[in-house]
């Protein structure tokens, strides 16, 4: 696979290694039931940076995916998963289709998105701008709100992703069990952006709630996000609701954070806090019910090879680049970053 | 206010009644604890439509709006509203910005984006595609879930927008409780789009989901947007949320739709089910906690004026309609309409 | 006719007579056999200025252009003038084709983009850009070089737009000449922009010159554009062409201009020069031929009513609105306007 | 170099050897003077493409240069060679600018063009749109008007890319004159398109001749594009300069095509003819007056290395490859080519 990022200012130190270390995050871990293919990701730089620093030019990067086993495919090629995108691919492409794991749909793709936050993490370090992701539920499962401190200490030391220890436990079990019963599950992933500068983002057709959102059902799985409060809100008065005003260390800061940092679209200083629903991977060894595309009847389908139980902890820092990806754009617009490196 | 539609193919039959009955649904009605500040807007094409159909040109659409009454927000210039954007658009714009009743950031806008959905369901009509959405929740009080049948029938008859008559007697009793408490409650809203064919939207870029979302999130006051089954697949398996295929009258269909109609990013023929959450309106009576933005201390406000209980009902159109805008581009570009008038 | 410019930042002063005064500049004037048609065009802001600044909001403007009177165009309606969209206009929007005047092809669409412009000039002012531009050649009758003070002393105090009077003597002559023939003439307009930073502009996909190309286009009866020496570089070597470094008053400037400002799409610094050529009004009393569109068969067809024998002088400001646009969109990208005002 | 193609429609048969010809048709030819540095740039197809074609997904591309021997580029990396963009890369990008041969503002990157116009090439074909390019002058030398065949059969046998062969002789003595003196030479390419429908492009905003234009001045070297009779309008009458209809088998043609296939910024059915003014080289042996930026004072500078004596013939190629690239996305949004496809 080969993406290019346009738009990175000149100036930048970066190495292969600085995205490499990203794109391993996305693998999968031990104990997490997760799929054991083994996707030894190699990243190279192509063009854009020269002697350690970026150009100024698009930056080419390339990664080599060990070849895939069309053969496996080949069986199930007119059986459309459920869930997947396999049918709507058929009619989309005709014959034509790249059926091989889900092509063009493949979950493959966000180790694209994921070398492109790594570029974007680093520019946004640059203006103060710190994003972060953990695992906030798996099942029914949810993990007790951490401190800023645990997220940034235990996330990526952890195979689920998740800040509270104990929960991680909790979830890793549900998962083996889940695994065992043939079946996976779904969960949520929590995003925060911190110190991020009043101002960012247009009212009505350039929002932030708006690019980051549209960033985040980019993720295949995501069925949901939420801002703040979120689908909480629903239920609440204003006089919950509202984030009071008020003055700290002479600066004007809110109370509460129910809006998630975005106020009429627009950043509010406080942090940005955003959820994603993410749902049950759809590749399961449990029997399902199908249609057979050549004989127009239905079928059944049971789906071998391993597969993740829960995408969830693989999906945190996609969910972490995306945010940082539309935050960085902002950023560059805004000026916040570009007077920084030069 | 004035608002410009560009892209519009020729031919569409066209008149400002047309455009006027759709705005009308965005008027407060009585019995729903609503503003009853007048808003008589009369919706006037300046250009684009010769002899009743358009074009081909950019269609010009004028509202003339009422003189806002400045001194009204005179006093809490410098107080911003809790809730409300007046902070951050006083930071953003500075001592020029606009601070009548939200300026920049008035739910007023919100009229523009009905007057173009008015537009793009009439065009939407032409390829078959209906955009329909409801009031499925105000405060705790869901509406049940109702057959299309009765979304259509019932939905405009009704001050609350509900096709569920009993839950909008209970909701209009809430508003009338919250609003004697000086008070406003949240909802969620239901969008649906019937006869959408399959294949429209392109994978991680260009998704339906997130061109939905991003046009959705453009309405203020919207926190949260799921698709299907959304933020519920978290505790979901996999064997539960995958919607089988099945073969029904010769056509493939799905015998559930959790995924809402959206299969990796792309439409799969079945309804697109889409559902934001709605904040309760920030501005209330109750004295809330702000910071006095001259002096930089503490303060508090208290919101005067007759606003909207819940935003929920009047919003309902303008849910419509951001999603009948979204729908008609992508039917544009897959050649769905322009295949029909000419 | 109503247009809105989006993304003027900001406490920029503005009133209708800042727009105003420049519309009126595209006005045919007496002594340049042009159209006598009074388009007494009142400009109106509708929004987005408060107090007499901008509030960062889209500004809204309105024109009351003068009702078009149909019947003219009707005895010609199927008959395509040689030299307008007419032909093209029929084919692409059908039966529904706006015909009256050229329709969405007319030239009157250009009083929107000299509105733009008058905005774009009083940012680009704060940054201490200046963009000019005057009428080159009419006919054969090519304008002696003019210095800058020239050009701004004299250009709108002239009918013909002309910083050389003598020439502007003799370009009126032609023009009563050629109008007496009843035909028309092209010429060519160059124009000017000052004190433009090094910098602006991305290579290849976003260069200054092919956005401003892009722009310049979009005025009908434009057929071509050039930078700098243009199309007189094919029979130019290098050792003429290339613009020779060098320091004067401690700054790096180049001795020639050849490039027009820009190497590599990218300003240098250095004036750009930018030069279109207009061709002749197509629409001309004389005797012509066409088809007669219902009966499929050869036609002749004579245009009454005044045209302009010359619409270059007209086009002069036009020319210099789309020049303003460009750089302004890049100035504010830049951060360079931004800064100023706030 | 790695390119992204994004946009192909599904089943198109593509392999590497399609685009490695036209690849080969941008190399250096024995005969002209031009550069002898040996790339052999090997295209790759990375994704994309299964099975012999393409399936809907962004087509990557790779193709490897040599080393680039920066070494020789170290002794002129503060003496900015004049006519390139050296000096202004060095104010925009710093000391991280990539000053090996022009760096960003290389013209290797056409390579990456022309591999794009290779696939729109044959997306074309698909609907009988053809796209041809030609030498039409080099210095004083102008070739003379050839038949559609002639370009056809003569252009990439040739080594000057010329369709008039005697024209061709003269224009590789005057190369060879030319560079034995140190010096190069500008001059003019025709492109062509044949067969284009009858409506592309939108009036104002999206003209076909704005979209040429962008995509022309994104050729490193260009200074001019015109359309049609372009420049020489200036001097017309309309009488001259209008193509009159007629009624041609039962078609609606016109009689001259001085508009170059294009009215109103729309195509109108006959061929679109573009002319793009190319500056000569700026690389040359001849010393040449540069400023030291280091030491901020006048310098000279001399080139060494083989460069091209006229870049004319080279970008043929590139040239013809913009302009299917930008009516390839005409025809894609007017579903020219999707129809044909499935």
């Amino acid at each position: 696979m080969s993406i290019i990022i346009d738009g990175c200012p000149a100036g930048l130190l970066l190495e292969a290694e600085d995205i490499q270390n990203e794109v391993d995050k996305r693998r999968p871990l031990a104990g997490t039931g997760q799929t054991s293919r083994a996707e030894a990701d190699r990243v190279e730089i192509l063009s854009g940076v020269f002697r350690g620093h970026t150009t100024g030019a698009p930056i080419g990067l390339l990664v080599w995916n060990k070849d895939v086993n069309s053969t496996e495919y080949e069986e199930t090629r007119f059986l459309p998963r459920p869930g997947h995108a396999d049918y709507t691919a058929n009619l989309k492409y005709g014959r034509f289709n790249d059926y091989r794991g889900g092509g063009r749909f493949s979950g493959r793709v966000t180790a694209g998105l994921v070398m492109a936050g790594a570029v974007a993490k680093k520019l946004l370090k640059l203006a103060g701008i710190e994003v972060l992701a953990h695992t906030a539920q798996i099942g029914k499962i949810r993990a007790i709100a951490s401190s800023l401190e645990q997220i940034r200490r235990n996330v990526y030391k952890n195979p689920l992703r998740c800040a509270d220890k104990a929960a991680a436990t909790r979830m890793s079990q549900l998962i083996e069990q889940v695994g065992k019963e043939g079946d996976s599950v779904g969960g949520v992933i929590e995003g925060l952006a911190l110190n991020v500068p009043v101002g960012l983002g247009e009212p009505i057709f350039d929002t932030t709630e708006g690019h980051l959102a549209k960033a985040l059902f980019a993720i295949p799985a995501v069925k949901g996000v939420e801002f703040g409060a979120g689908f909480s809100v629903a239920e609440k008065r204003a006089s919950e609701n509202n984030d009071p005003f008020t003055v700290k260390d002479s600066k004007i800061v809110t109370e509460t954070n129910n809006a998630g940092g975005i106020l009429g679209g627009v950043t509010n200083g406080m942090p940005i806090v955003v959820r994603v629903a993410v749902k049950p991977t759809p590749s399961i060894s449990r029997e399902q019910k199908t249609v057979d595309l050549k004989k127009m009847e239905n079928a059944k389908i049971s789906i071998s090879g391993r597969h993740d139980v829960s995408i969830v902890p693989r999906a945190v820092i996609v969910v972490e680049s995306m945010i940082a990806v539309v935050l960085c754009d902002f950023a560059l617009r805004a000026g916040l970053i570009k007077r920084i490196i030069i």
